[in-house]
């Protein structure tokens, strides 16, 4: 199978010309087929602001009401995901935007609510993954913005590095994935106050063990289960690393 | 050749829940290929508003400074265009989103500056009609945002008209275009006061003949002036009519 990668970044990085810039040049870089995914948060918290609406967080998740949800289409799909779009045009890349109810391709439901309303948020049912793997075969660059749709006429919010596994595992189909996070660290570190202590490679037993030792804490626990999932369901590997950092060989490549 | 029906529709239809949910039921019911082409400028100018932003208008047209160029990105690019494609969806038909910098499908340059300094304002260049072809033949509807690139970076704002006459003149290398243009009448008007008086045929004679005798006037004729040169470049026939009417055999159509 051919080999495609999927870089999920986050909002900061994209939300800046020059950093934005250079995270295209880095993208631009690497090898073979690819995608990426993008966030746009803090645009979107701004823009609102500026619209008199708060954004209101629980657990870190946006709560996204009516009104967000304008806010999230307007920034994610048109603000955020054209400028990546122009700004990979303009290096050569072929990028073409997606938001989850172009060509179908990424369905959901407005998640169910429990303790907790995030409003108009979607958990993924369905990818068509055929249609992106057709296109991706093609030369095209998907840049898939945090939106997936109801397929009844609801766009909803959906978590960027959720809208990166699902791509991930649906396209494992066809490809040989490599699934990119990129935070602001090189990788998973051995020591937090070192930068440099990059944990090169993490199977499920030196996981295990790093939890056990204290090594691997907090917020870096779910991420990496989540990399494990979707190594489960049929990606080839998950990647940990800085943005500039995407088109090397750093960080840590997380197997089964 | 594959007929293709082009719908260019304002902003006003598509920016209220109810008439946009007709509009794509009655745009749904165009048999074969189509391609639907929207504007937004009223909820760029709301939006625009409530972000402290003023809307400068020069002879009808926006001047799209740096700011304005971010709101009509989003709001055209993300919030209405998405709306569109969900509900499109909703119904059956898989619709695809773009902007001129997805998949470089068109490019433009900013307007020189003259008399007026439009701003970020994009003269259409080329158009990569092969891909969107591909597309369409699939079975894709292509929405098409008011949008264009410079293929340098920048996005800029274009009117939905020249979008739809770019692409119809375009497109008809690989189909047999209907371009039909949405307006609040039901067609040309033998006599405005009479909304049923529908010039059903218009040829160029017949136009130079309407305007010598003042039946047409005013903003009609540059409209019809684009709808000339339209069909010159290779659209087989332009359609004026009232966005109801769409699906049926009504309003004017403009031939050579």
């Amino acid at each position: 199978m051919e080999k495609l990668t999927i870089v999920k970044v986050g909002g900061k990085i994209v939300e800046e010309p020059e950093s934005l810039k250079q995270l295209l040049l880095d993208f631009s870089k690497i090898s073979g087929y690819k995608v990426l995914v993008h966030g746009g948060g803090r645009s979107a918290t701004t823009i609102a602001a500026k619209l008199g609406i708060e954004s209101k967080m629980v657990n870190g998740r946006r709560i996204t009401d009516e009104e967000m949800l304008k806010v999230v289409t307007m920034v994610y799909g048109g603000l955020v995901n054209k400028q990546i779009v122009a700004g990979l045009q303009a290096i050569g890349v072929n990028g073409l935007g997606l938001s989850g109810c172009d060509l179908n391709y990424m369905r959901s439901v407005k998640r169910p609510v429990t303790d907790v309303d995030y409003g108009y948020v979607g958990d993924v049912k369905e990818v068509n993954a055929g249609i992106l793997a057709d296109l991706i075969l093609k030369g095209v660059v998907p840049v898939l913005a945090p939106l997936t749709h109801d397929n009844a006429g609801n766009m909803l919010n959906t978590n960027a590095d959720t809208i990166a596994s699902e791509a991930a595992k649906a396209l494992s189909a066809f490809f040989e994935v490599t699934l990119m996070y990129c935070f602001e660290k090189k990788g998973v570190l051995f020591n937090e106050s070192d930068d440099d202590s990059v944990v090169s490679e993490l199977t499920p037993s030196l996981f295990e063990k790093y939890i056990s030792e204290g090594i691997i804490q907090g917020g870096m626990i779910p991420k990496l289960e989540n990399s494990f999932d979707a190594l489960q369901a049929g990606v080839k590997q998950v990647v940990i690393t800085r943005a500039d950092l995407i088109h090397t060989k750093g960080g840590t490549t997380v197997i089964l």
